[in-house]
C-alpha cells in the first residue's frame, strides 16, 4: 500500500486503523479493508484503477454508506474507494441541468436548484446524507418516485472509469451504457459524475391523512384513485403494526390501523386532494385533511419517524424492499403478517404504495434472537413477493443482500446475460467482487 | 431455406421475389434478403434464431421498414425477421399499462388505452404506420417527447430472444439490459414483446403559432419561456425555407419566415399558452392564438404536411437528425443553410426545438445532382452539430447512415466498450450485422 501513497498522497489515502469506518453501510459488515483511497477528481480515479488492476486488487466503490443491501461492503481484501470529497456541484438553470460530482450529497442538489426555482426529484429517504454517486450506482427511489420517477430517469449524461482506467463520458444515445452503469452498484464501472435534469418547483402541495380498518380497501381505493387520474406526489402506506409503533415514539393520536399519508402537488394540487380524500372516503376511510402547511408537517412527521420508532422496538433490523401488484398487496401484506407471527419474530410493513414498493421489517435483538432465524424469515417474505408476481428491490439494489435470492427471481439465461456484459466491461473481474450477480 | 421453410411452414417464410420489397426502409436500399420470415409468436423466433445460428446466417429484425437510418436494412446476405404478423395487444386500465407485441402499430396502443382514459405518449411522425418493436429498436422520440420523454421512458418489462435462441424477460432492476436492448438497433437482440407504461389523457389542448423575423430571437424566445416553467406538449419549429415548402404546398396564408408551433396540455393548458404566447411576443413574434380546436387542426396540418411538402420540390431527401444546445441553434441554422448554399443543394430544417432536435433535410434529384455530393454534404452538416456540443441522432438512430459518424462522435474507449458489449450479448455476431457500431 506505500506504492498507493507515493501515487496519491498521503491526504488521499487512509490505511490501518483509520480505514476501519468503512467496513460497513447502514445494514452489514464486511471485511477491513487494505485501503481507503478518498479521490479528489476523476484523474485520482484513473490513477487508483490503473494502480489496482496492476496489482489485482478489486476495488469497492462507496458514497456515504447510507446503502441497505450491503453494495458498498468489502466482502474480500479488497480497496475502498470513498467519493466524499468529489463534490463539484453546478446547476445551469438555462439548460435545467446541474452537473454534480460523485460525493455531492443528494440534498444539495435541490438546495443548489432551488435559487433557480428549481429541484431535482429523487429523495431516497437518506438523502440528506446520500451521495448522487451512491444514488446512481442503486438507482435510488424515494417517496416521490411514483410521480416523478427514480434517479435514472434524471440522468442526461454520465461519466465513468472503466476496469481498465479509461474515461467514458456517455449520453444516452446509441448502445446506451450509462443506462446500464446506473443500478449495477459499482461493479461495471466507477462513476465519477453525471449530468442531471431538474424540474421547476411545483407550485403548491396539499397533504392528507386516511385511516382505513383493513388494508383490502386501503390497496382497492390507492387503485380506484390512479384509475381515475390522481397521480400523487407521495403516497406512503403503514401497516397496524407500524402505525402502533411510530404512535408510541412521538404520541401524535394515530390510531392503530392500517394508514394511508398522501401528499399531491403542482396545478390542481387542492382539486387532486380533493378527488384523493372522496374515492378514500368512499372505500370506508376515516380523512384527515391538512388545513394549511403546518398541519401537513405533522402529519408527515409520522412518516419520518419510522426508522428512530423501529429503533426504539428491538435494536436490530432487517429492512426488506419488494414491489409488488398493487392488486395482491393485501393479500401480500397479510402473508407476510403471518409469517411474522409464525417465525415468533416482529414484523412491520410500510411504503412506496403508488408503485407498489413495500418494506417489511423484521425487528429483533441478537443477544436473544437467532440471526439466522431472522434471515429464514427474510427469504420467506421475499418469496411472498415473488410468489404473487412481485420484484426483489423496490430501489435498495441487490448488493449482497439479496444476491442469494436473484436465482429464483432472475432466469438463470439473464443471470448467464448479467455474467457475461460484466465479463464484457469488468475482465479482471477487480470492479466490487460479489455483488449483484450470484 | 428449404430447411427453414419446413421449420417454420410455407405461410411464416417468403423467397425469391416475395422477399425483395424488403431490401428498403424508408431512406437507403440494401441487399436481397435470402428470406423473409414472419413470426407469429415468441417461439417462432426461438425456432428462428437456432436456424440461424446454426447456419450462420445473419439476422435482420424489421418493424413496419419506417425508419430513416437504415437500421432495418439488409447489408450483407441475412434473413429479414419481419414481426408484423406479431400484433396481440392488451391494455390493462388498473395498472395503466399495455402489453404490445413487437409488430403492434404505435398508434393503435393509443386507441385501445383511449377508452379507458389513458394514452401511449411517444409519437414518431410515422406513428401509424411504425412498430412498437422498431420504435424500442431505435428509442423513437416525436414532438411528444419535451413533455413526455422518448420511447425508453414508457417500457416497464422487455421480452426479447437473444443470439443463442434464449428468451429473457426483463423489468428495468439489477442491470439494466432492457434499457440496453432498447435503441440497439436489434444488434443485440431480438425485441418480441414490451409492457408500456399508459398515461392519463391530458384534459385539453391550447395552440398557437408564432413567426418570427429571424432565427436567433426565437431560439431566445424559446428558452426564455422554458426557463419560466412552460413545458408545453409540442413545440415544433421551421426555417424559412421549410415554411416556404409548405405555403407553396398547402397555401395557407404562411410567410416565408422562422415559425414555431406550440400545443400545451392539461391542467393550466391556457395560462401556459398565454405565458408563451407573451414571451413570445417580448421576442418580436407576432402570435396567432387557435380559438377551437378546429383554427387548432389548422395551425397543425402545415407541421404535418412538411414532409410530402418536400417531396414536391425534389424526388429524394436525406433527413438530418441531430440534436444540439438551444443556445446554440440559432448559429447551427444559419451555418447549415450557408452550407446548402455553397453546394448549391437545397436544404430545409425544421424540428422539435423543446429539446434542441433538428432535422435538416436536402433535397435533390438523383438524375441532375450527384448523390456524392448530398452525403458530401450531410457530413458536413453533421460536423456543425457536433462542433457546436450536439450529438448525432435526436431520434432516428444510428443505423447505417450515421455509423461512419460515431467515430467522430464517441471517443475510441467508448466505441470498445460498445464492441465489448456487442460481444458478449453476440458471440457469434449474427444480429442485424454492420449496424450503429462501426
Amino acid at each position: 500500500m506505500k506504492a498507493l501513497v507515493r501515487l496519491l498522497g498521503e491526504r488521499k489515502v487512509l490505511l490501518g486503523q483509520a480505514a476501519q469506518v468503512y467496513r460497513y453501510d447502514a445494514i452489514l459488515f464486511g471485511q477491513s479493508p487494505l485501503a481507503v483511497v478518498l479521490p479528489e477528481s476523476t484523474e485520482d480515479v484513473v490513477k487508483l484503477v490503473r494502480f489496482a488492476r496492476e496489482a489485482r486488487i478489486p476495488l469497492v466503490p462507496r458514497g456515504a454508506g447510507s446503502g441497505l443491501s450491503g453494495g458498498a461492503v468489502p466482502l474480500e481484501e479488497a480497496i475502498v474507494v470513498a467519493f466524499t470529497r468529489m463534490r463539484r456541484l453546478e446547476v445551469d438553470p438555462v439548460s435545467k441541468t446541474a452537473w454534480a460530482e460523485a460525493g455531492v450529497v443528494t440534498a444539495e442538489v435541490t438546495e443548489a436548484a432551488r435559487a433557480f426555482g428549481l429541484f431535482y426529484p429523487p429523495d431516497p429517504a437518506s438523502f440528506r446524507t446520500s451521495t448522487i454517486g451512491g444514488n446512481l450506482a442503486e438507482n435510488a427511489g424515494g417517496p416521490l418516485c411514483f410521480k416523478y420517477g427514480v434517479t435514472g430517469d434524471y440522468v442526461l449524461a454520465l461519466e465513468f472509469v472503466d476496469a481498465e482506467g479509461e474515461v467514458h463520458l456517455l449520453d444516452r444515445r446509441a448502445y446506451d451504457l450509462a443506462g446500464l452503469l446506473i443500478g449495477s452498484e459499482g461493479t461495471l464501472g466507477l462513476i465519477t459524475r453525471a449530468r442531471l435534469r431538474l424540474l421547476p418547483l411545483p407550485s403548491g402541495s396539499q397533504s392528507l391523512l386516511a385511516v382505513f380498518s383493513d388494508v383490502e380497501p386501503l390497496a382497492q381505493a390507492v387503485s380506484e384513485a390512479i384509475a381515475k387520474g390522481a397521480v400523487p406526489a407521495r403516497m406512503e402506506f403503514m401497516d397496524e403494526a407500524c402505525a402502533q409503533a411510530v404512535e408510541a415514539y412521538l404520541g401524535l393520536g394515530l390510531p392503530p390501523r392500517p394508514l394511508l399519508l398522501v401528499e399531491t402537488d403542482g396545478e390542481g394540487a387542492e382539486e387532486e386532494r380533493d378527488l384523493l380524500a372522496s374515492v378514500l372516503e368512499a372505500h370506508g376511510a376515516r380523512v384527515q385533511v391538512a388545513r394549511d402547511e403546518k398541519e401537513a408537517e405533522a402529519l408527515w412527521r409520522a412518516r419520518r419517524a419510522v426508522s428512530p420508532a423501529l429503533g426504539r422496538i428491538r435494536p436490530k433490523r432487517v429492512n426488506e424492499d419488494l414491489a409488488v401488484p398493487r392488486s395482491r398487496l393485501a393479500q401480500v401484506v397479510e402473508e407476510i403478517r403471518a409469517l411474522g407471527e409464525a417465525f415468533g419474530l416482529i414484523v412491520v410493513q410500510f411504503g412506496h404504495i403508488g408503485d407498489g414498493n413495500l418494506h417489511p421489517n423484521i425487528l429483533f435483538d441478537p443477544k436473544v434472537e437467532s440471526e439466522e432465524r431472522v434471515w429464514e424469515l427474510a427469504h420467506a417474505i421475499a418469496r411472498v413477493a415473488l410468489k404473487h408476481g412481485g420484484v426483489l428491490s423496490g430501489e435498495h439494489g441487490i448488493g449482497v443482500l439479496k444476491r442469494a435470492f436473484m436465482e429464483e427471481a432472475v432466469d438463470p439465461e439473464t443471470l448467464e446475460a448479467f455474467r457475461r456484459v460484466k465479463g464484457g466491461l469488468d475482465p479482471w473481474g477487480g470492479l466490487n467482487p460479489g455483488k449483484v450477480v450470484p
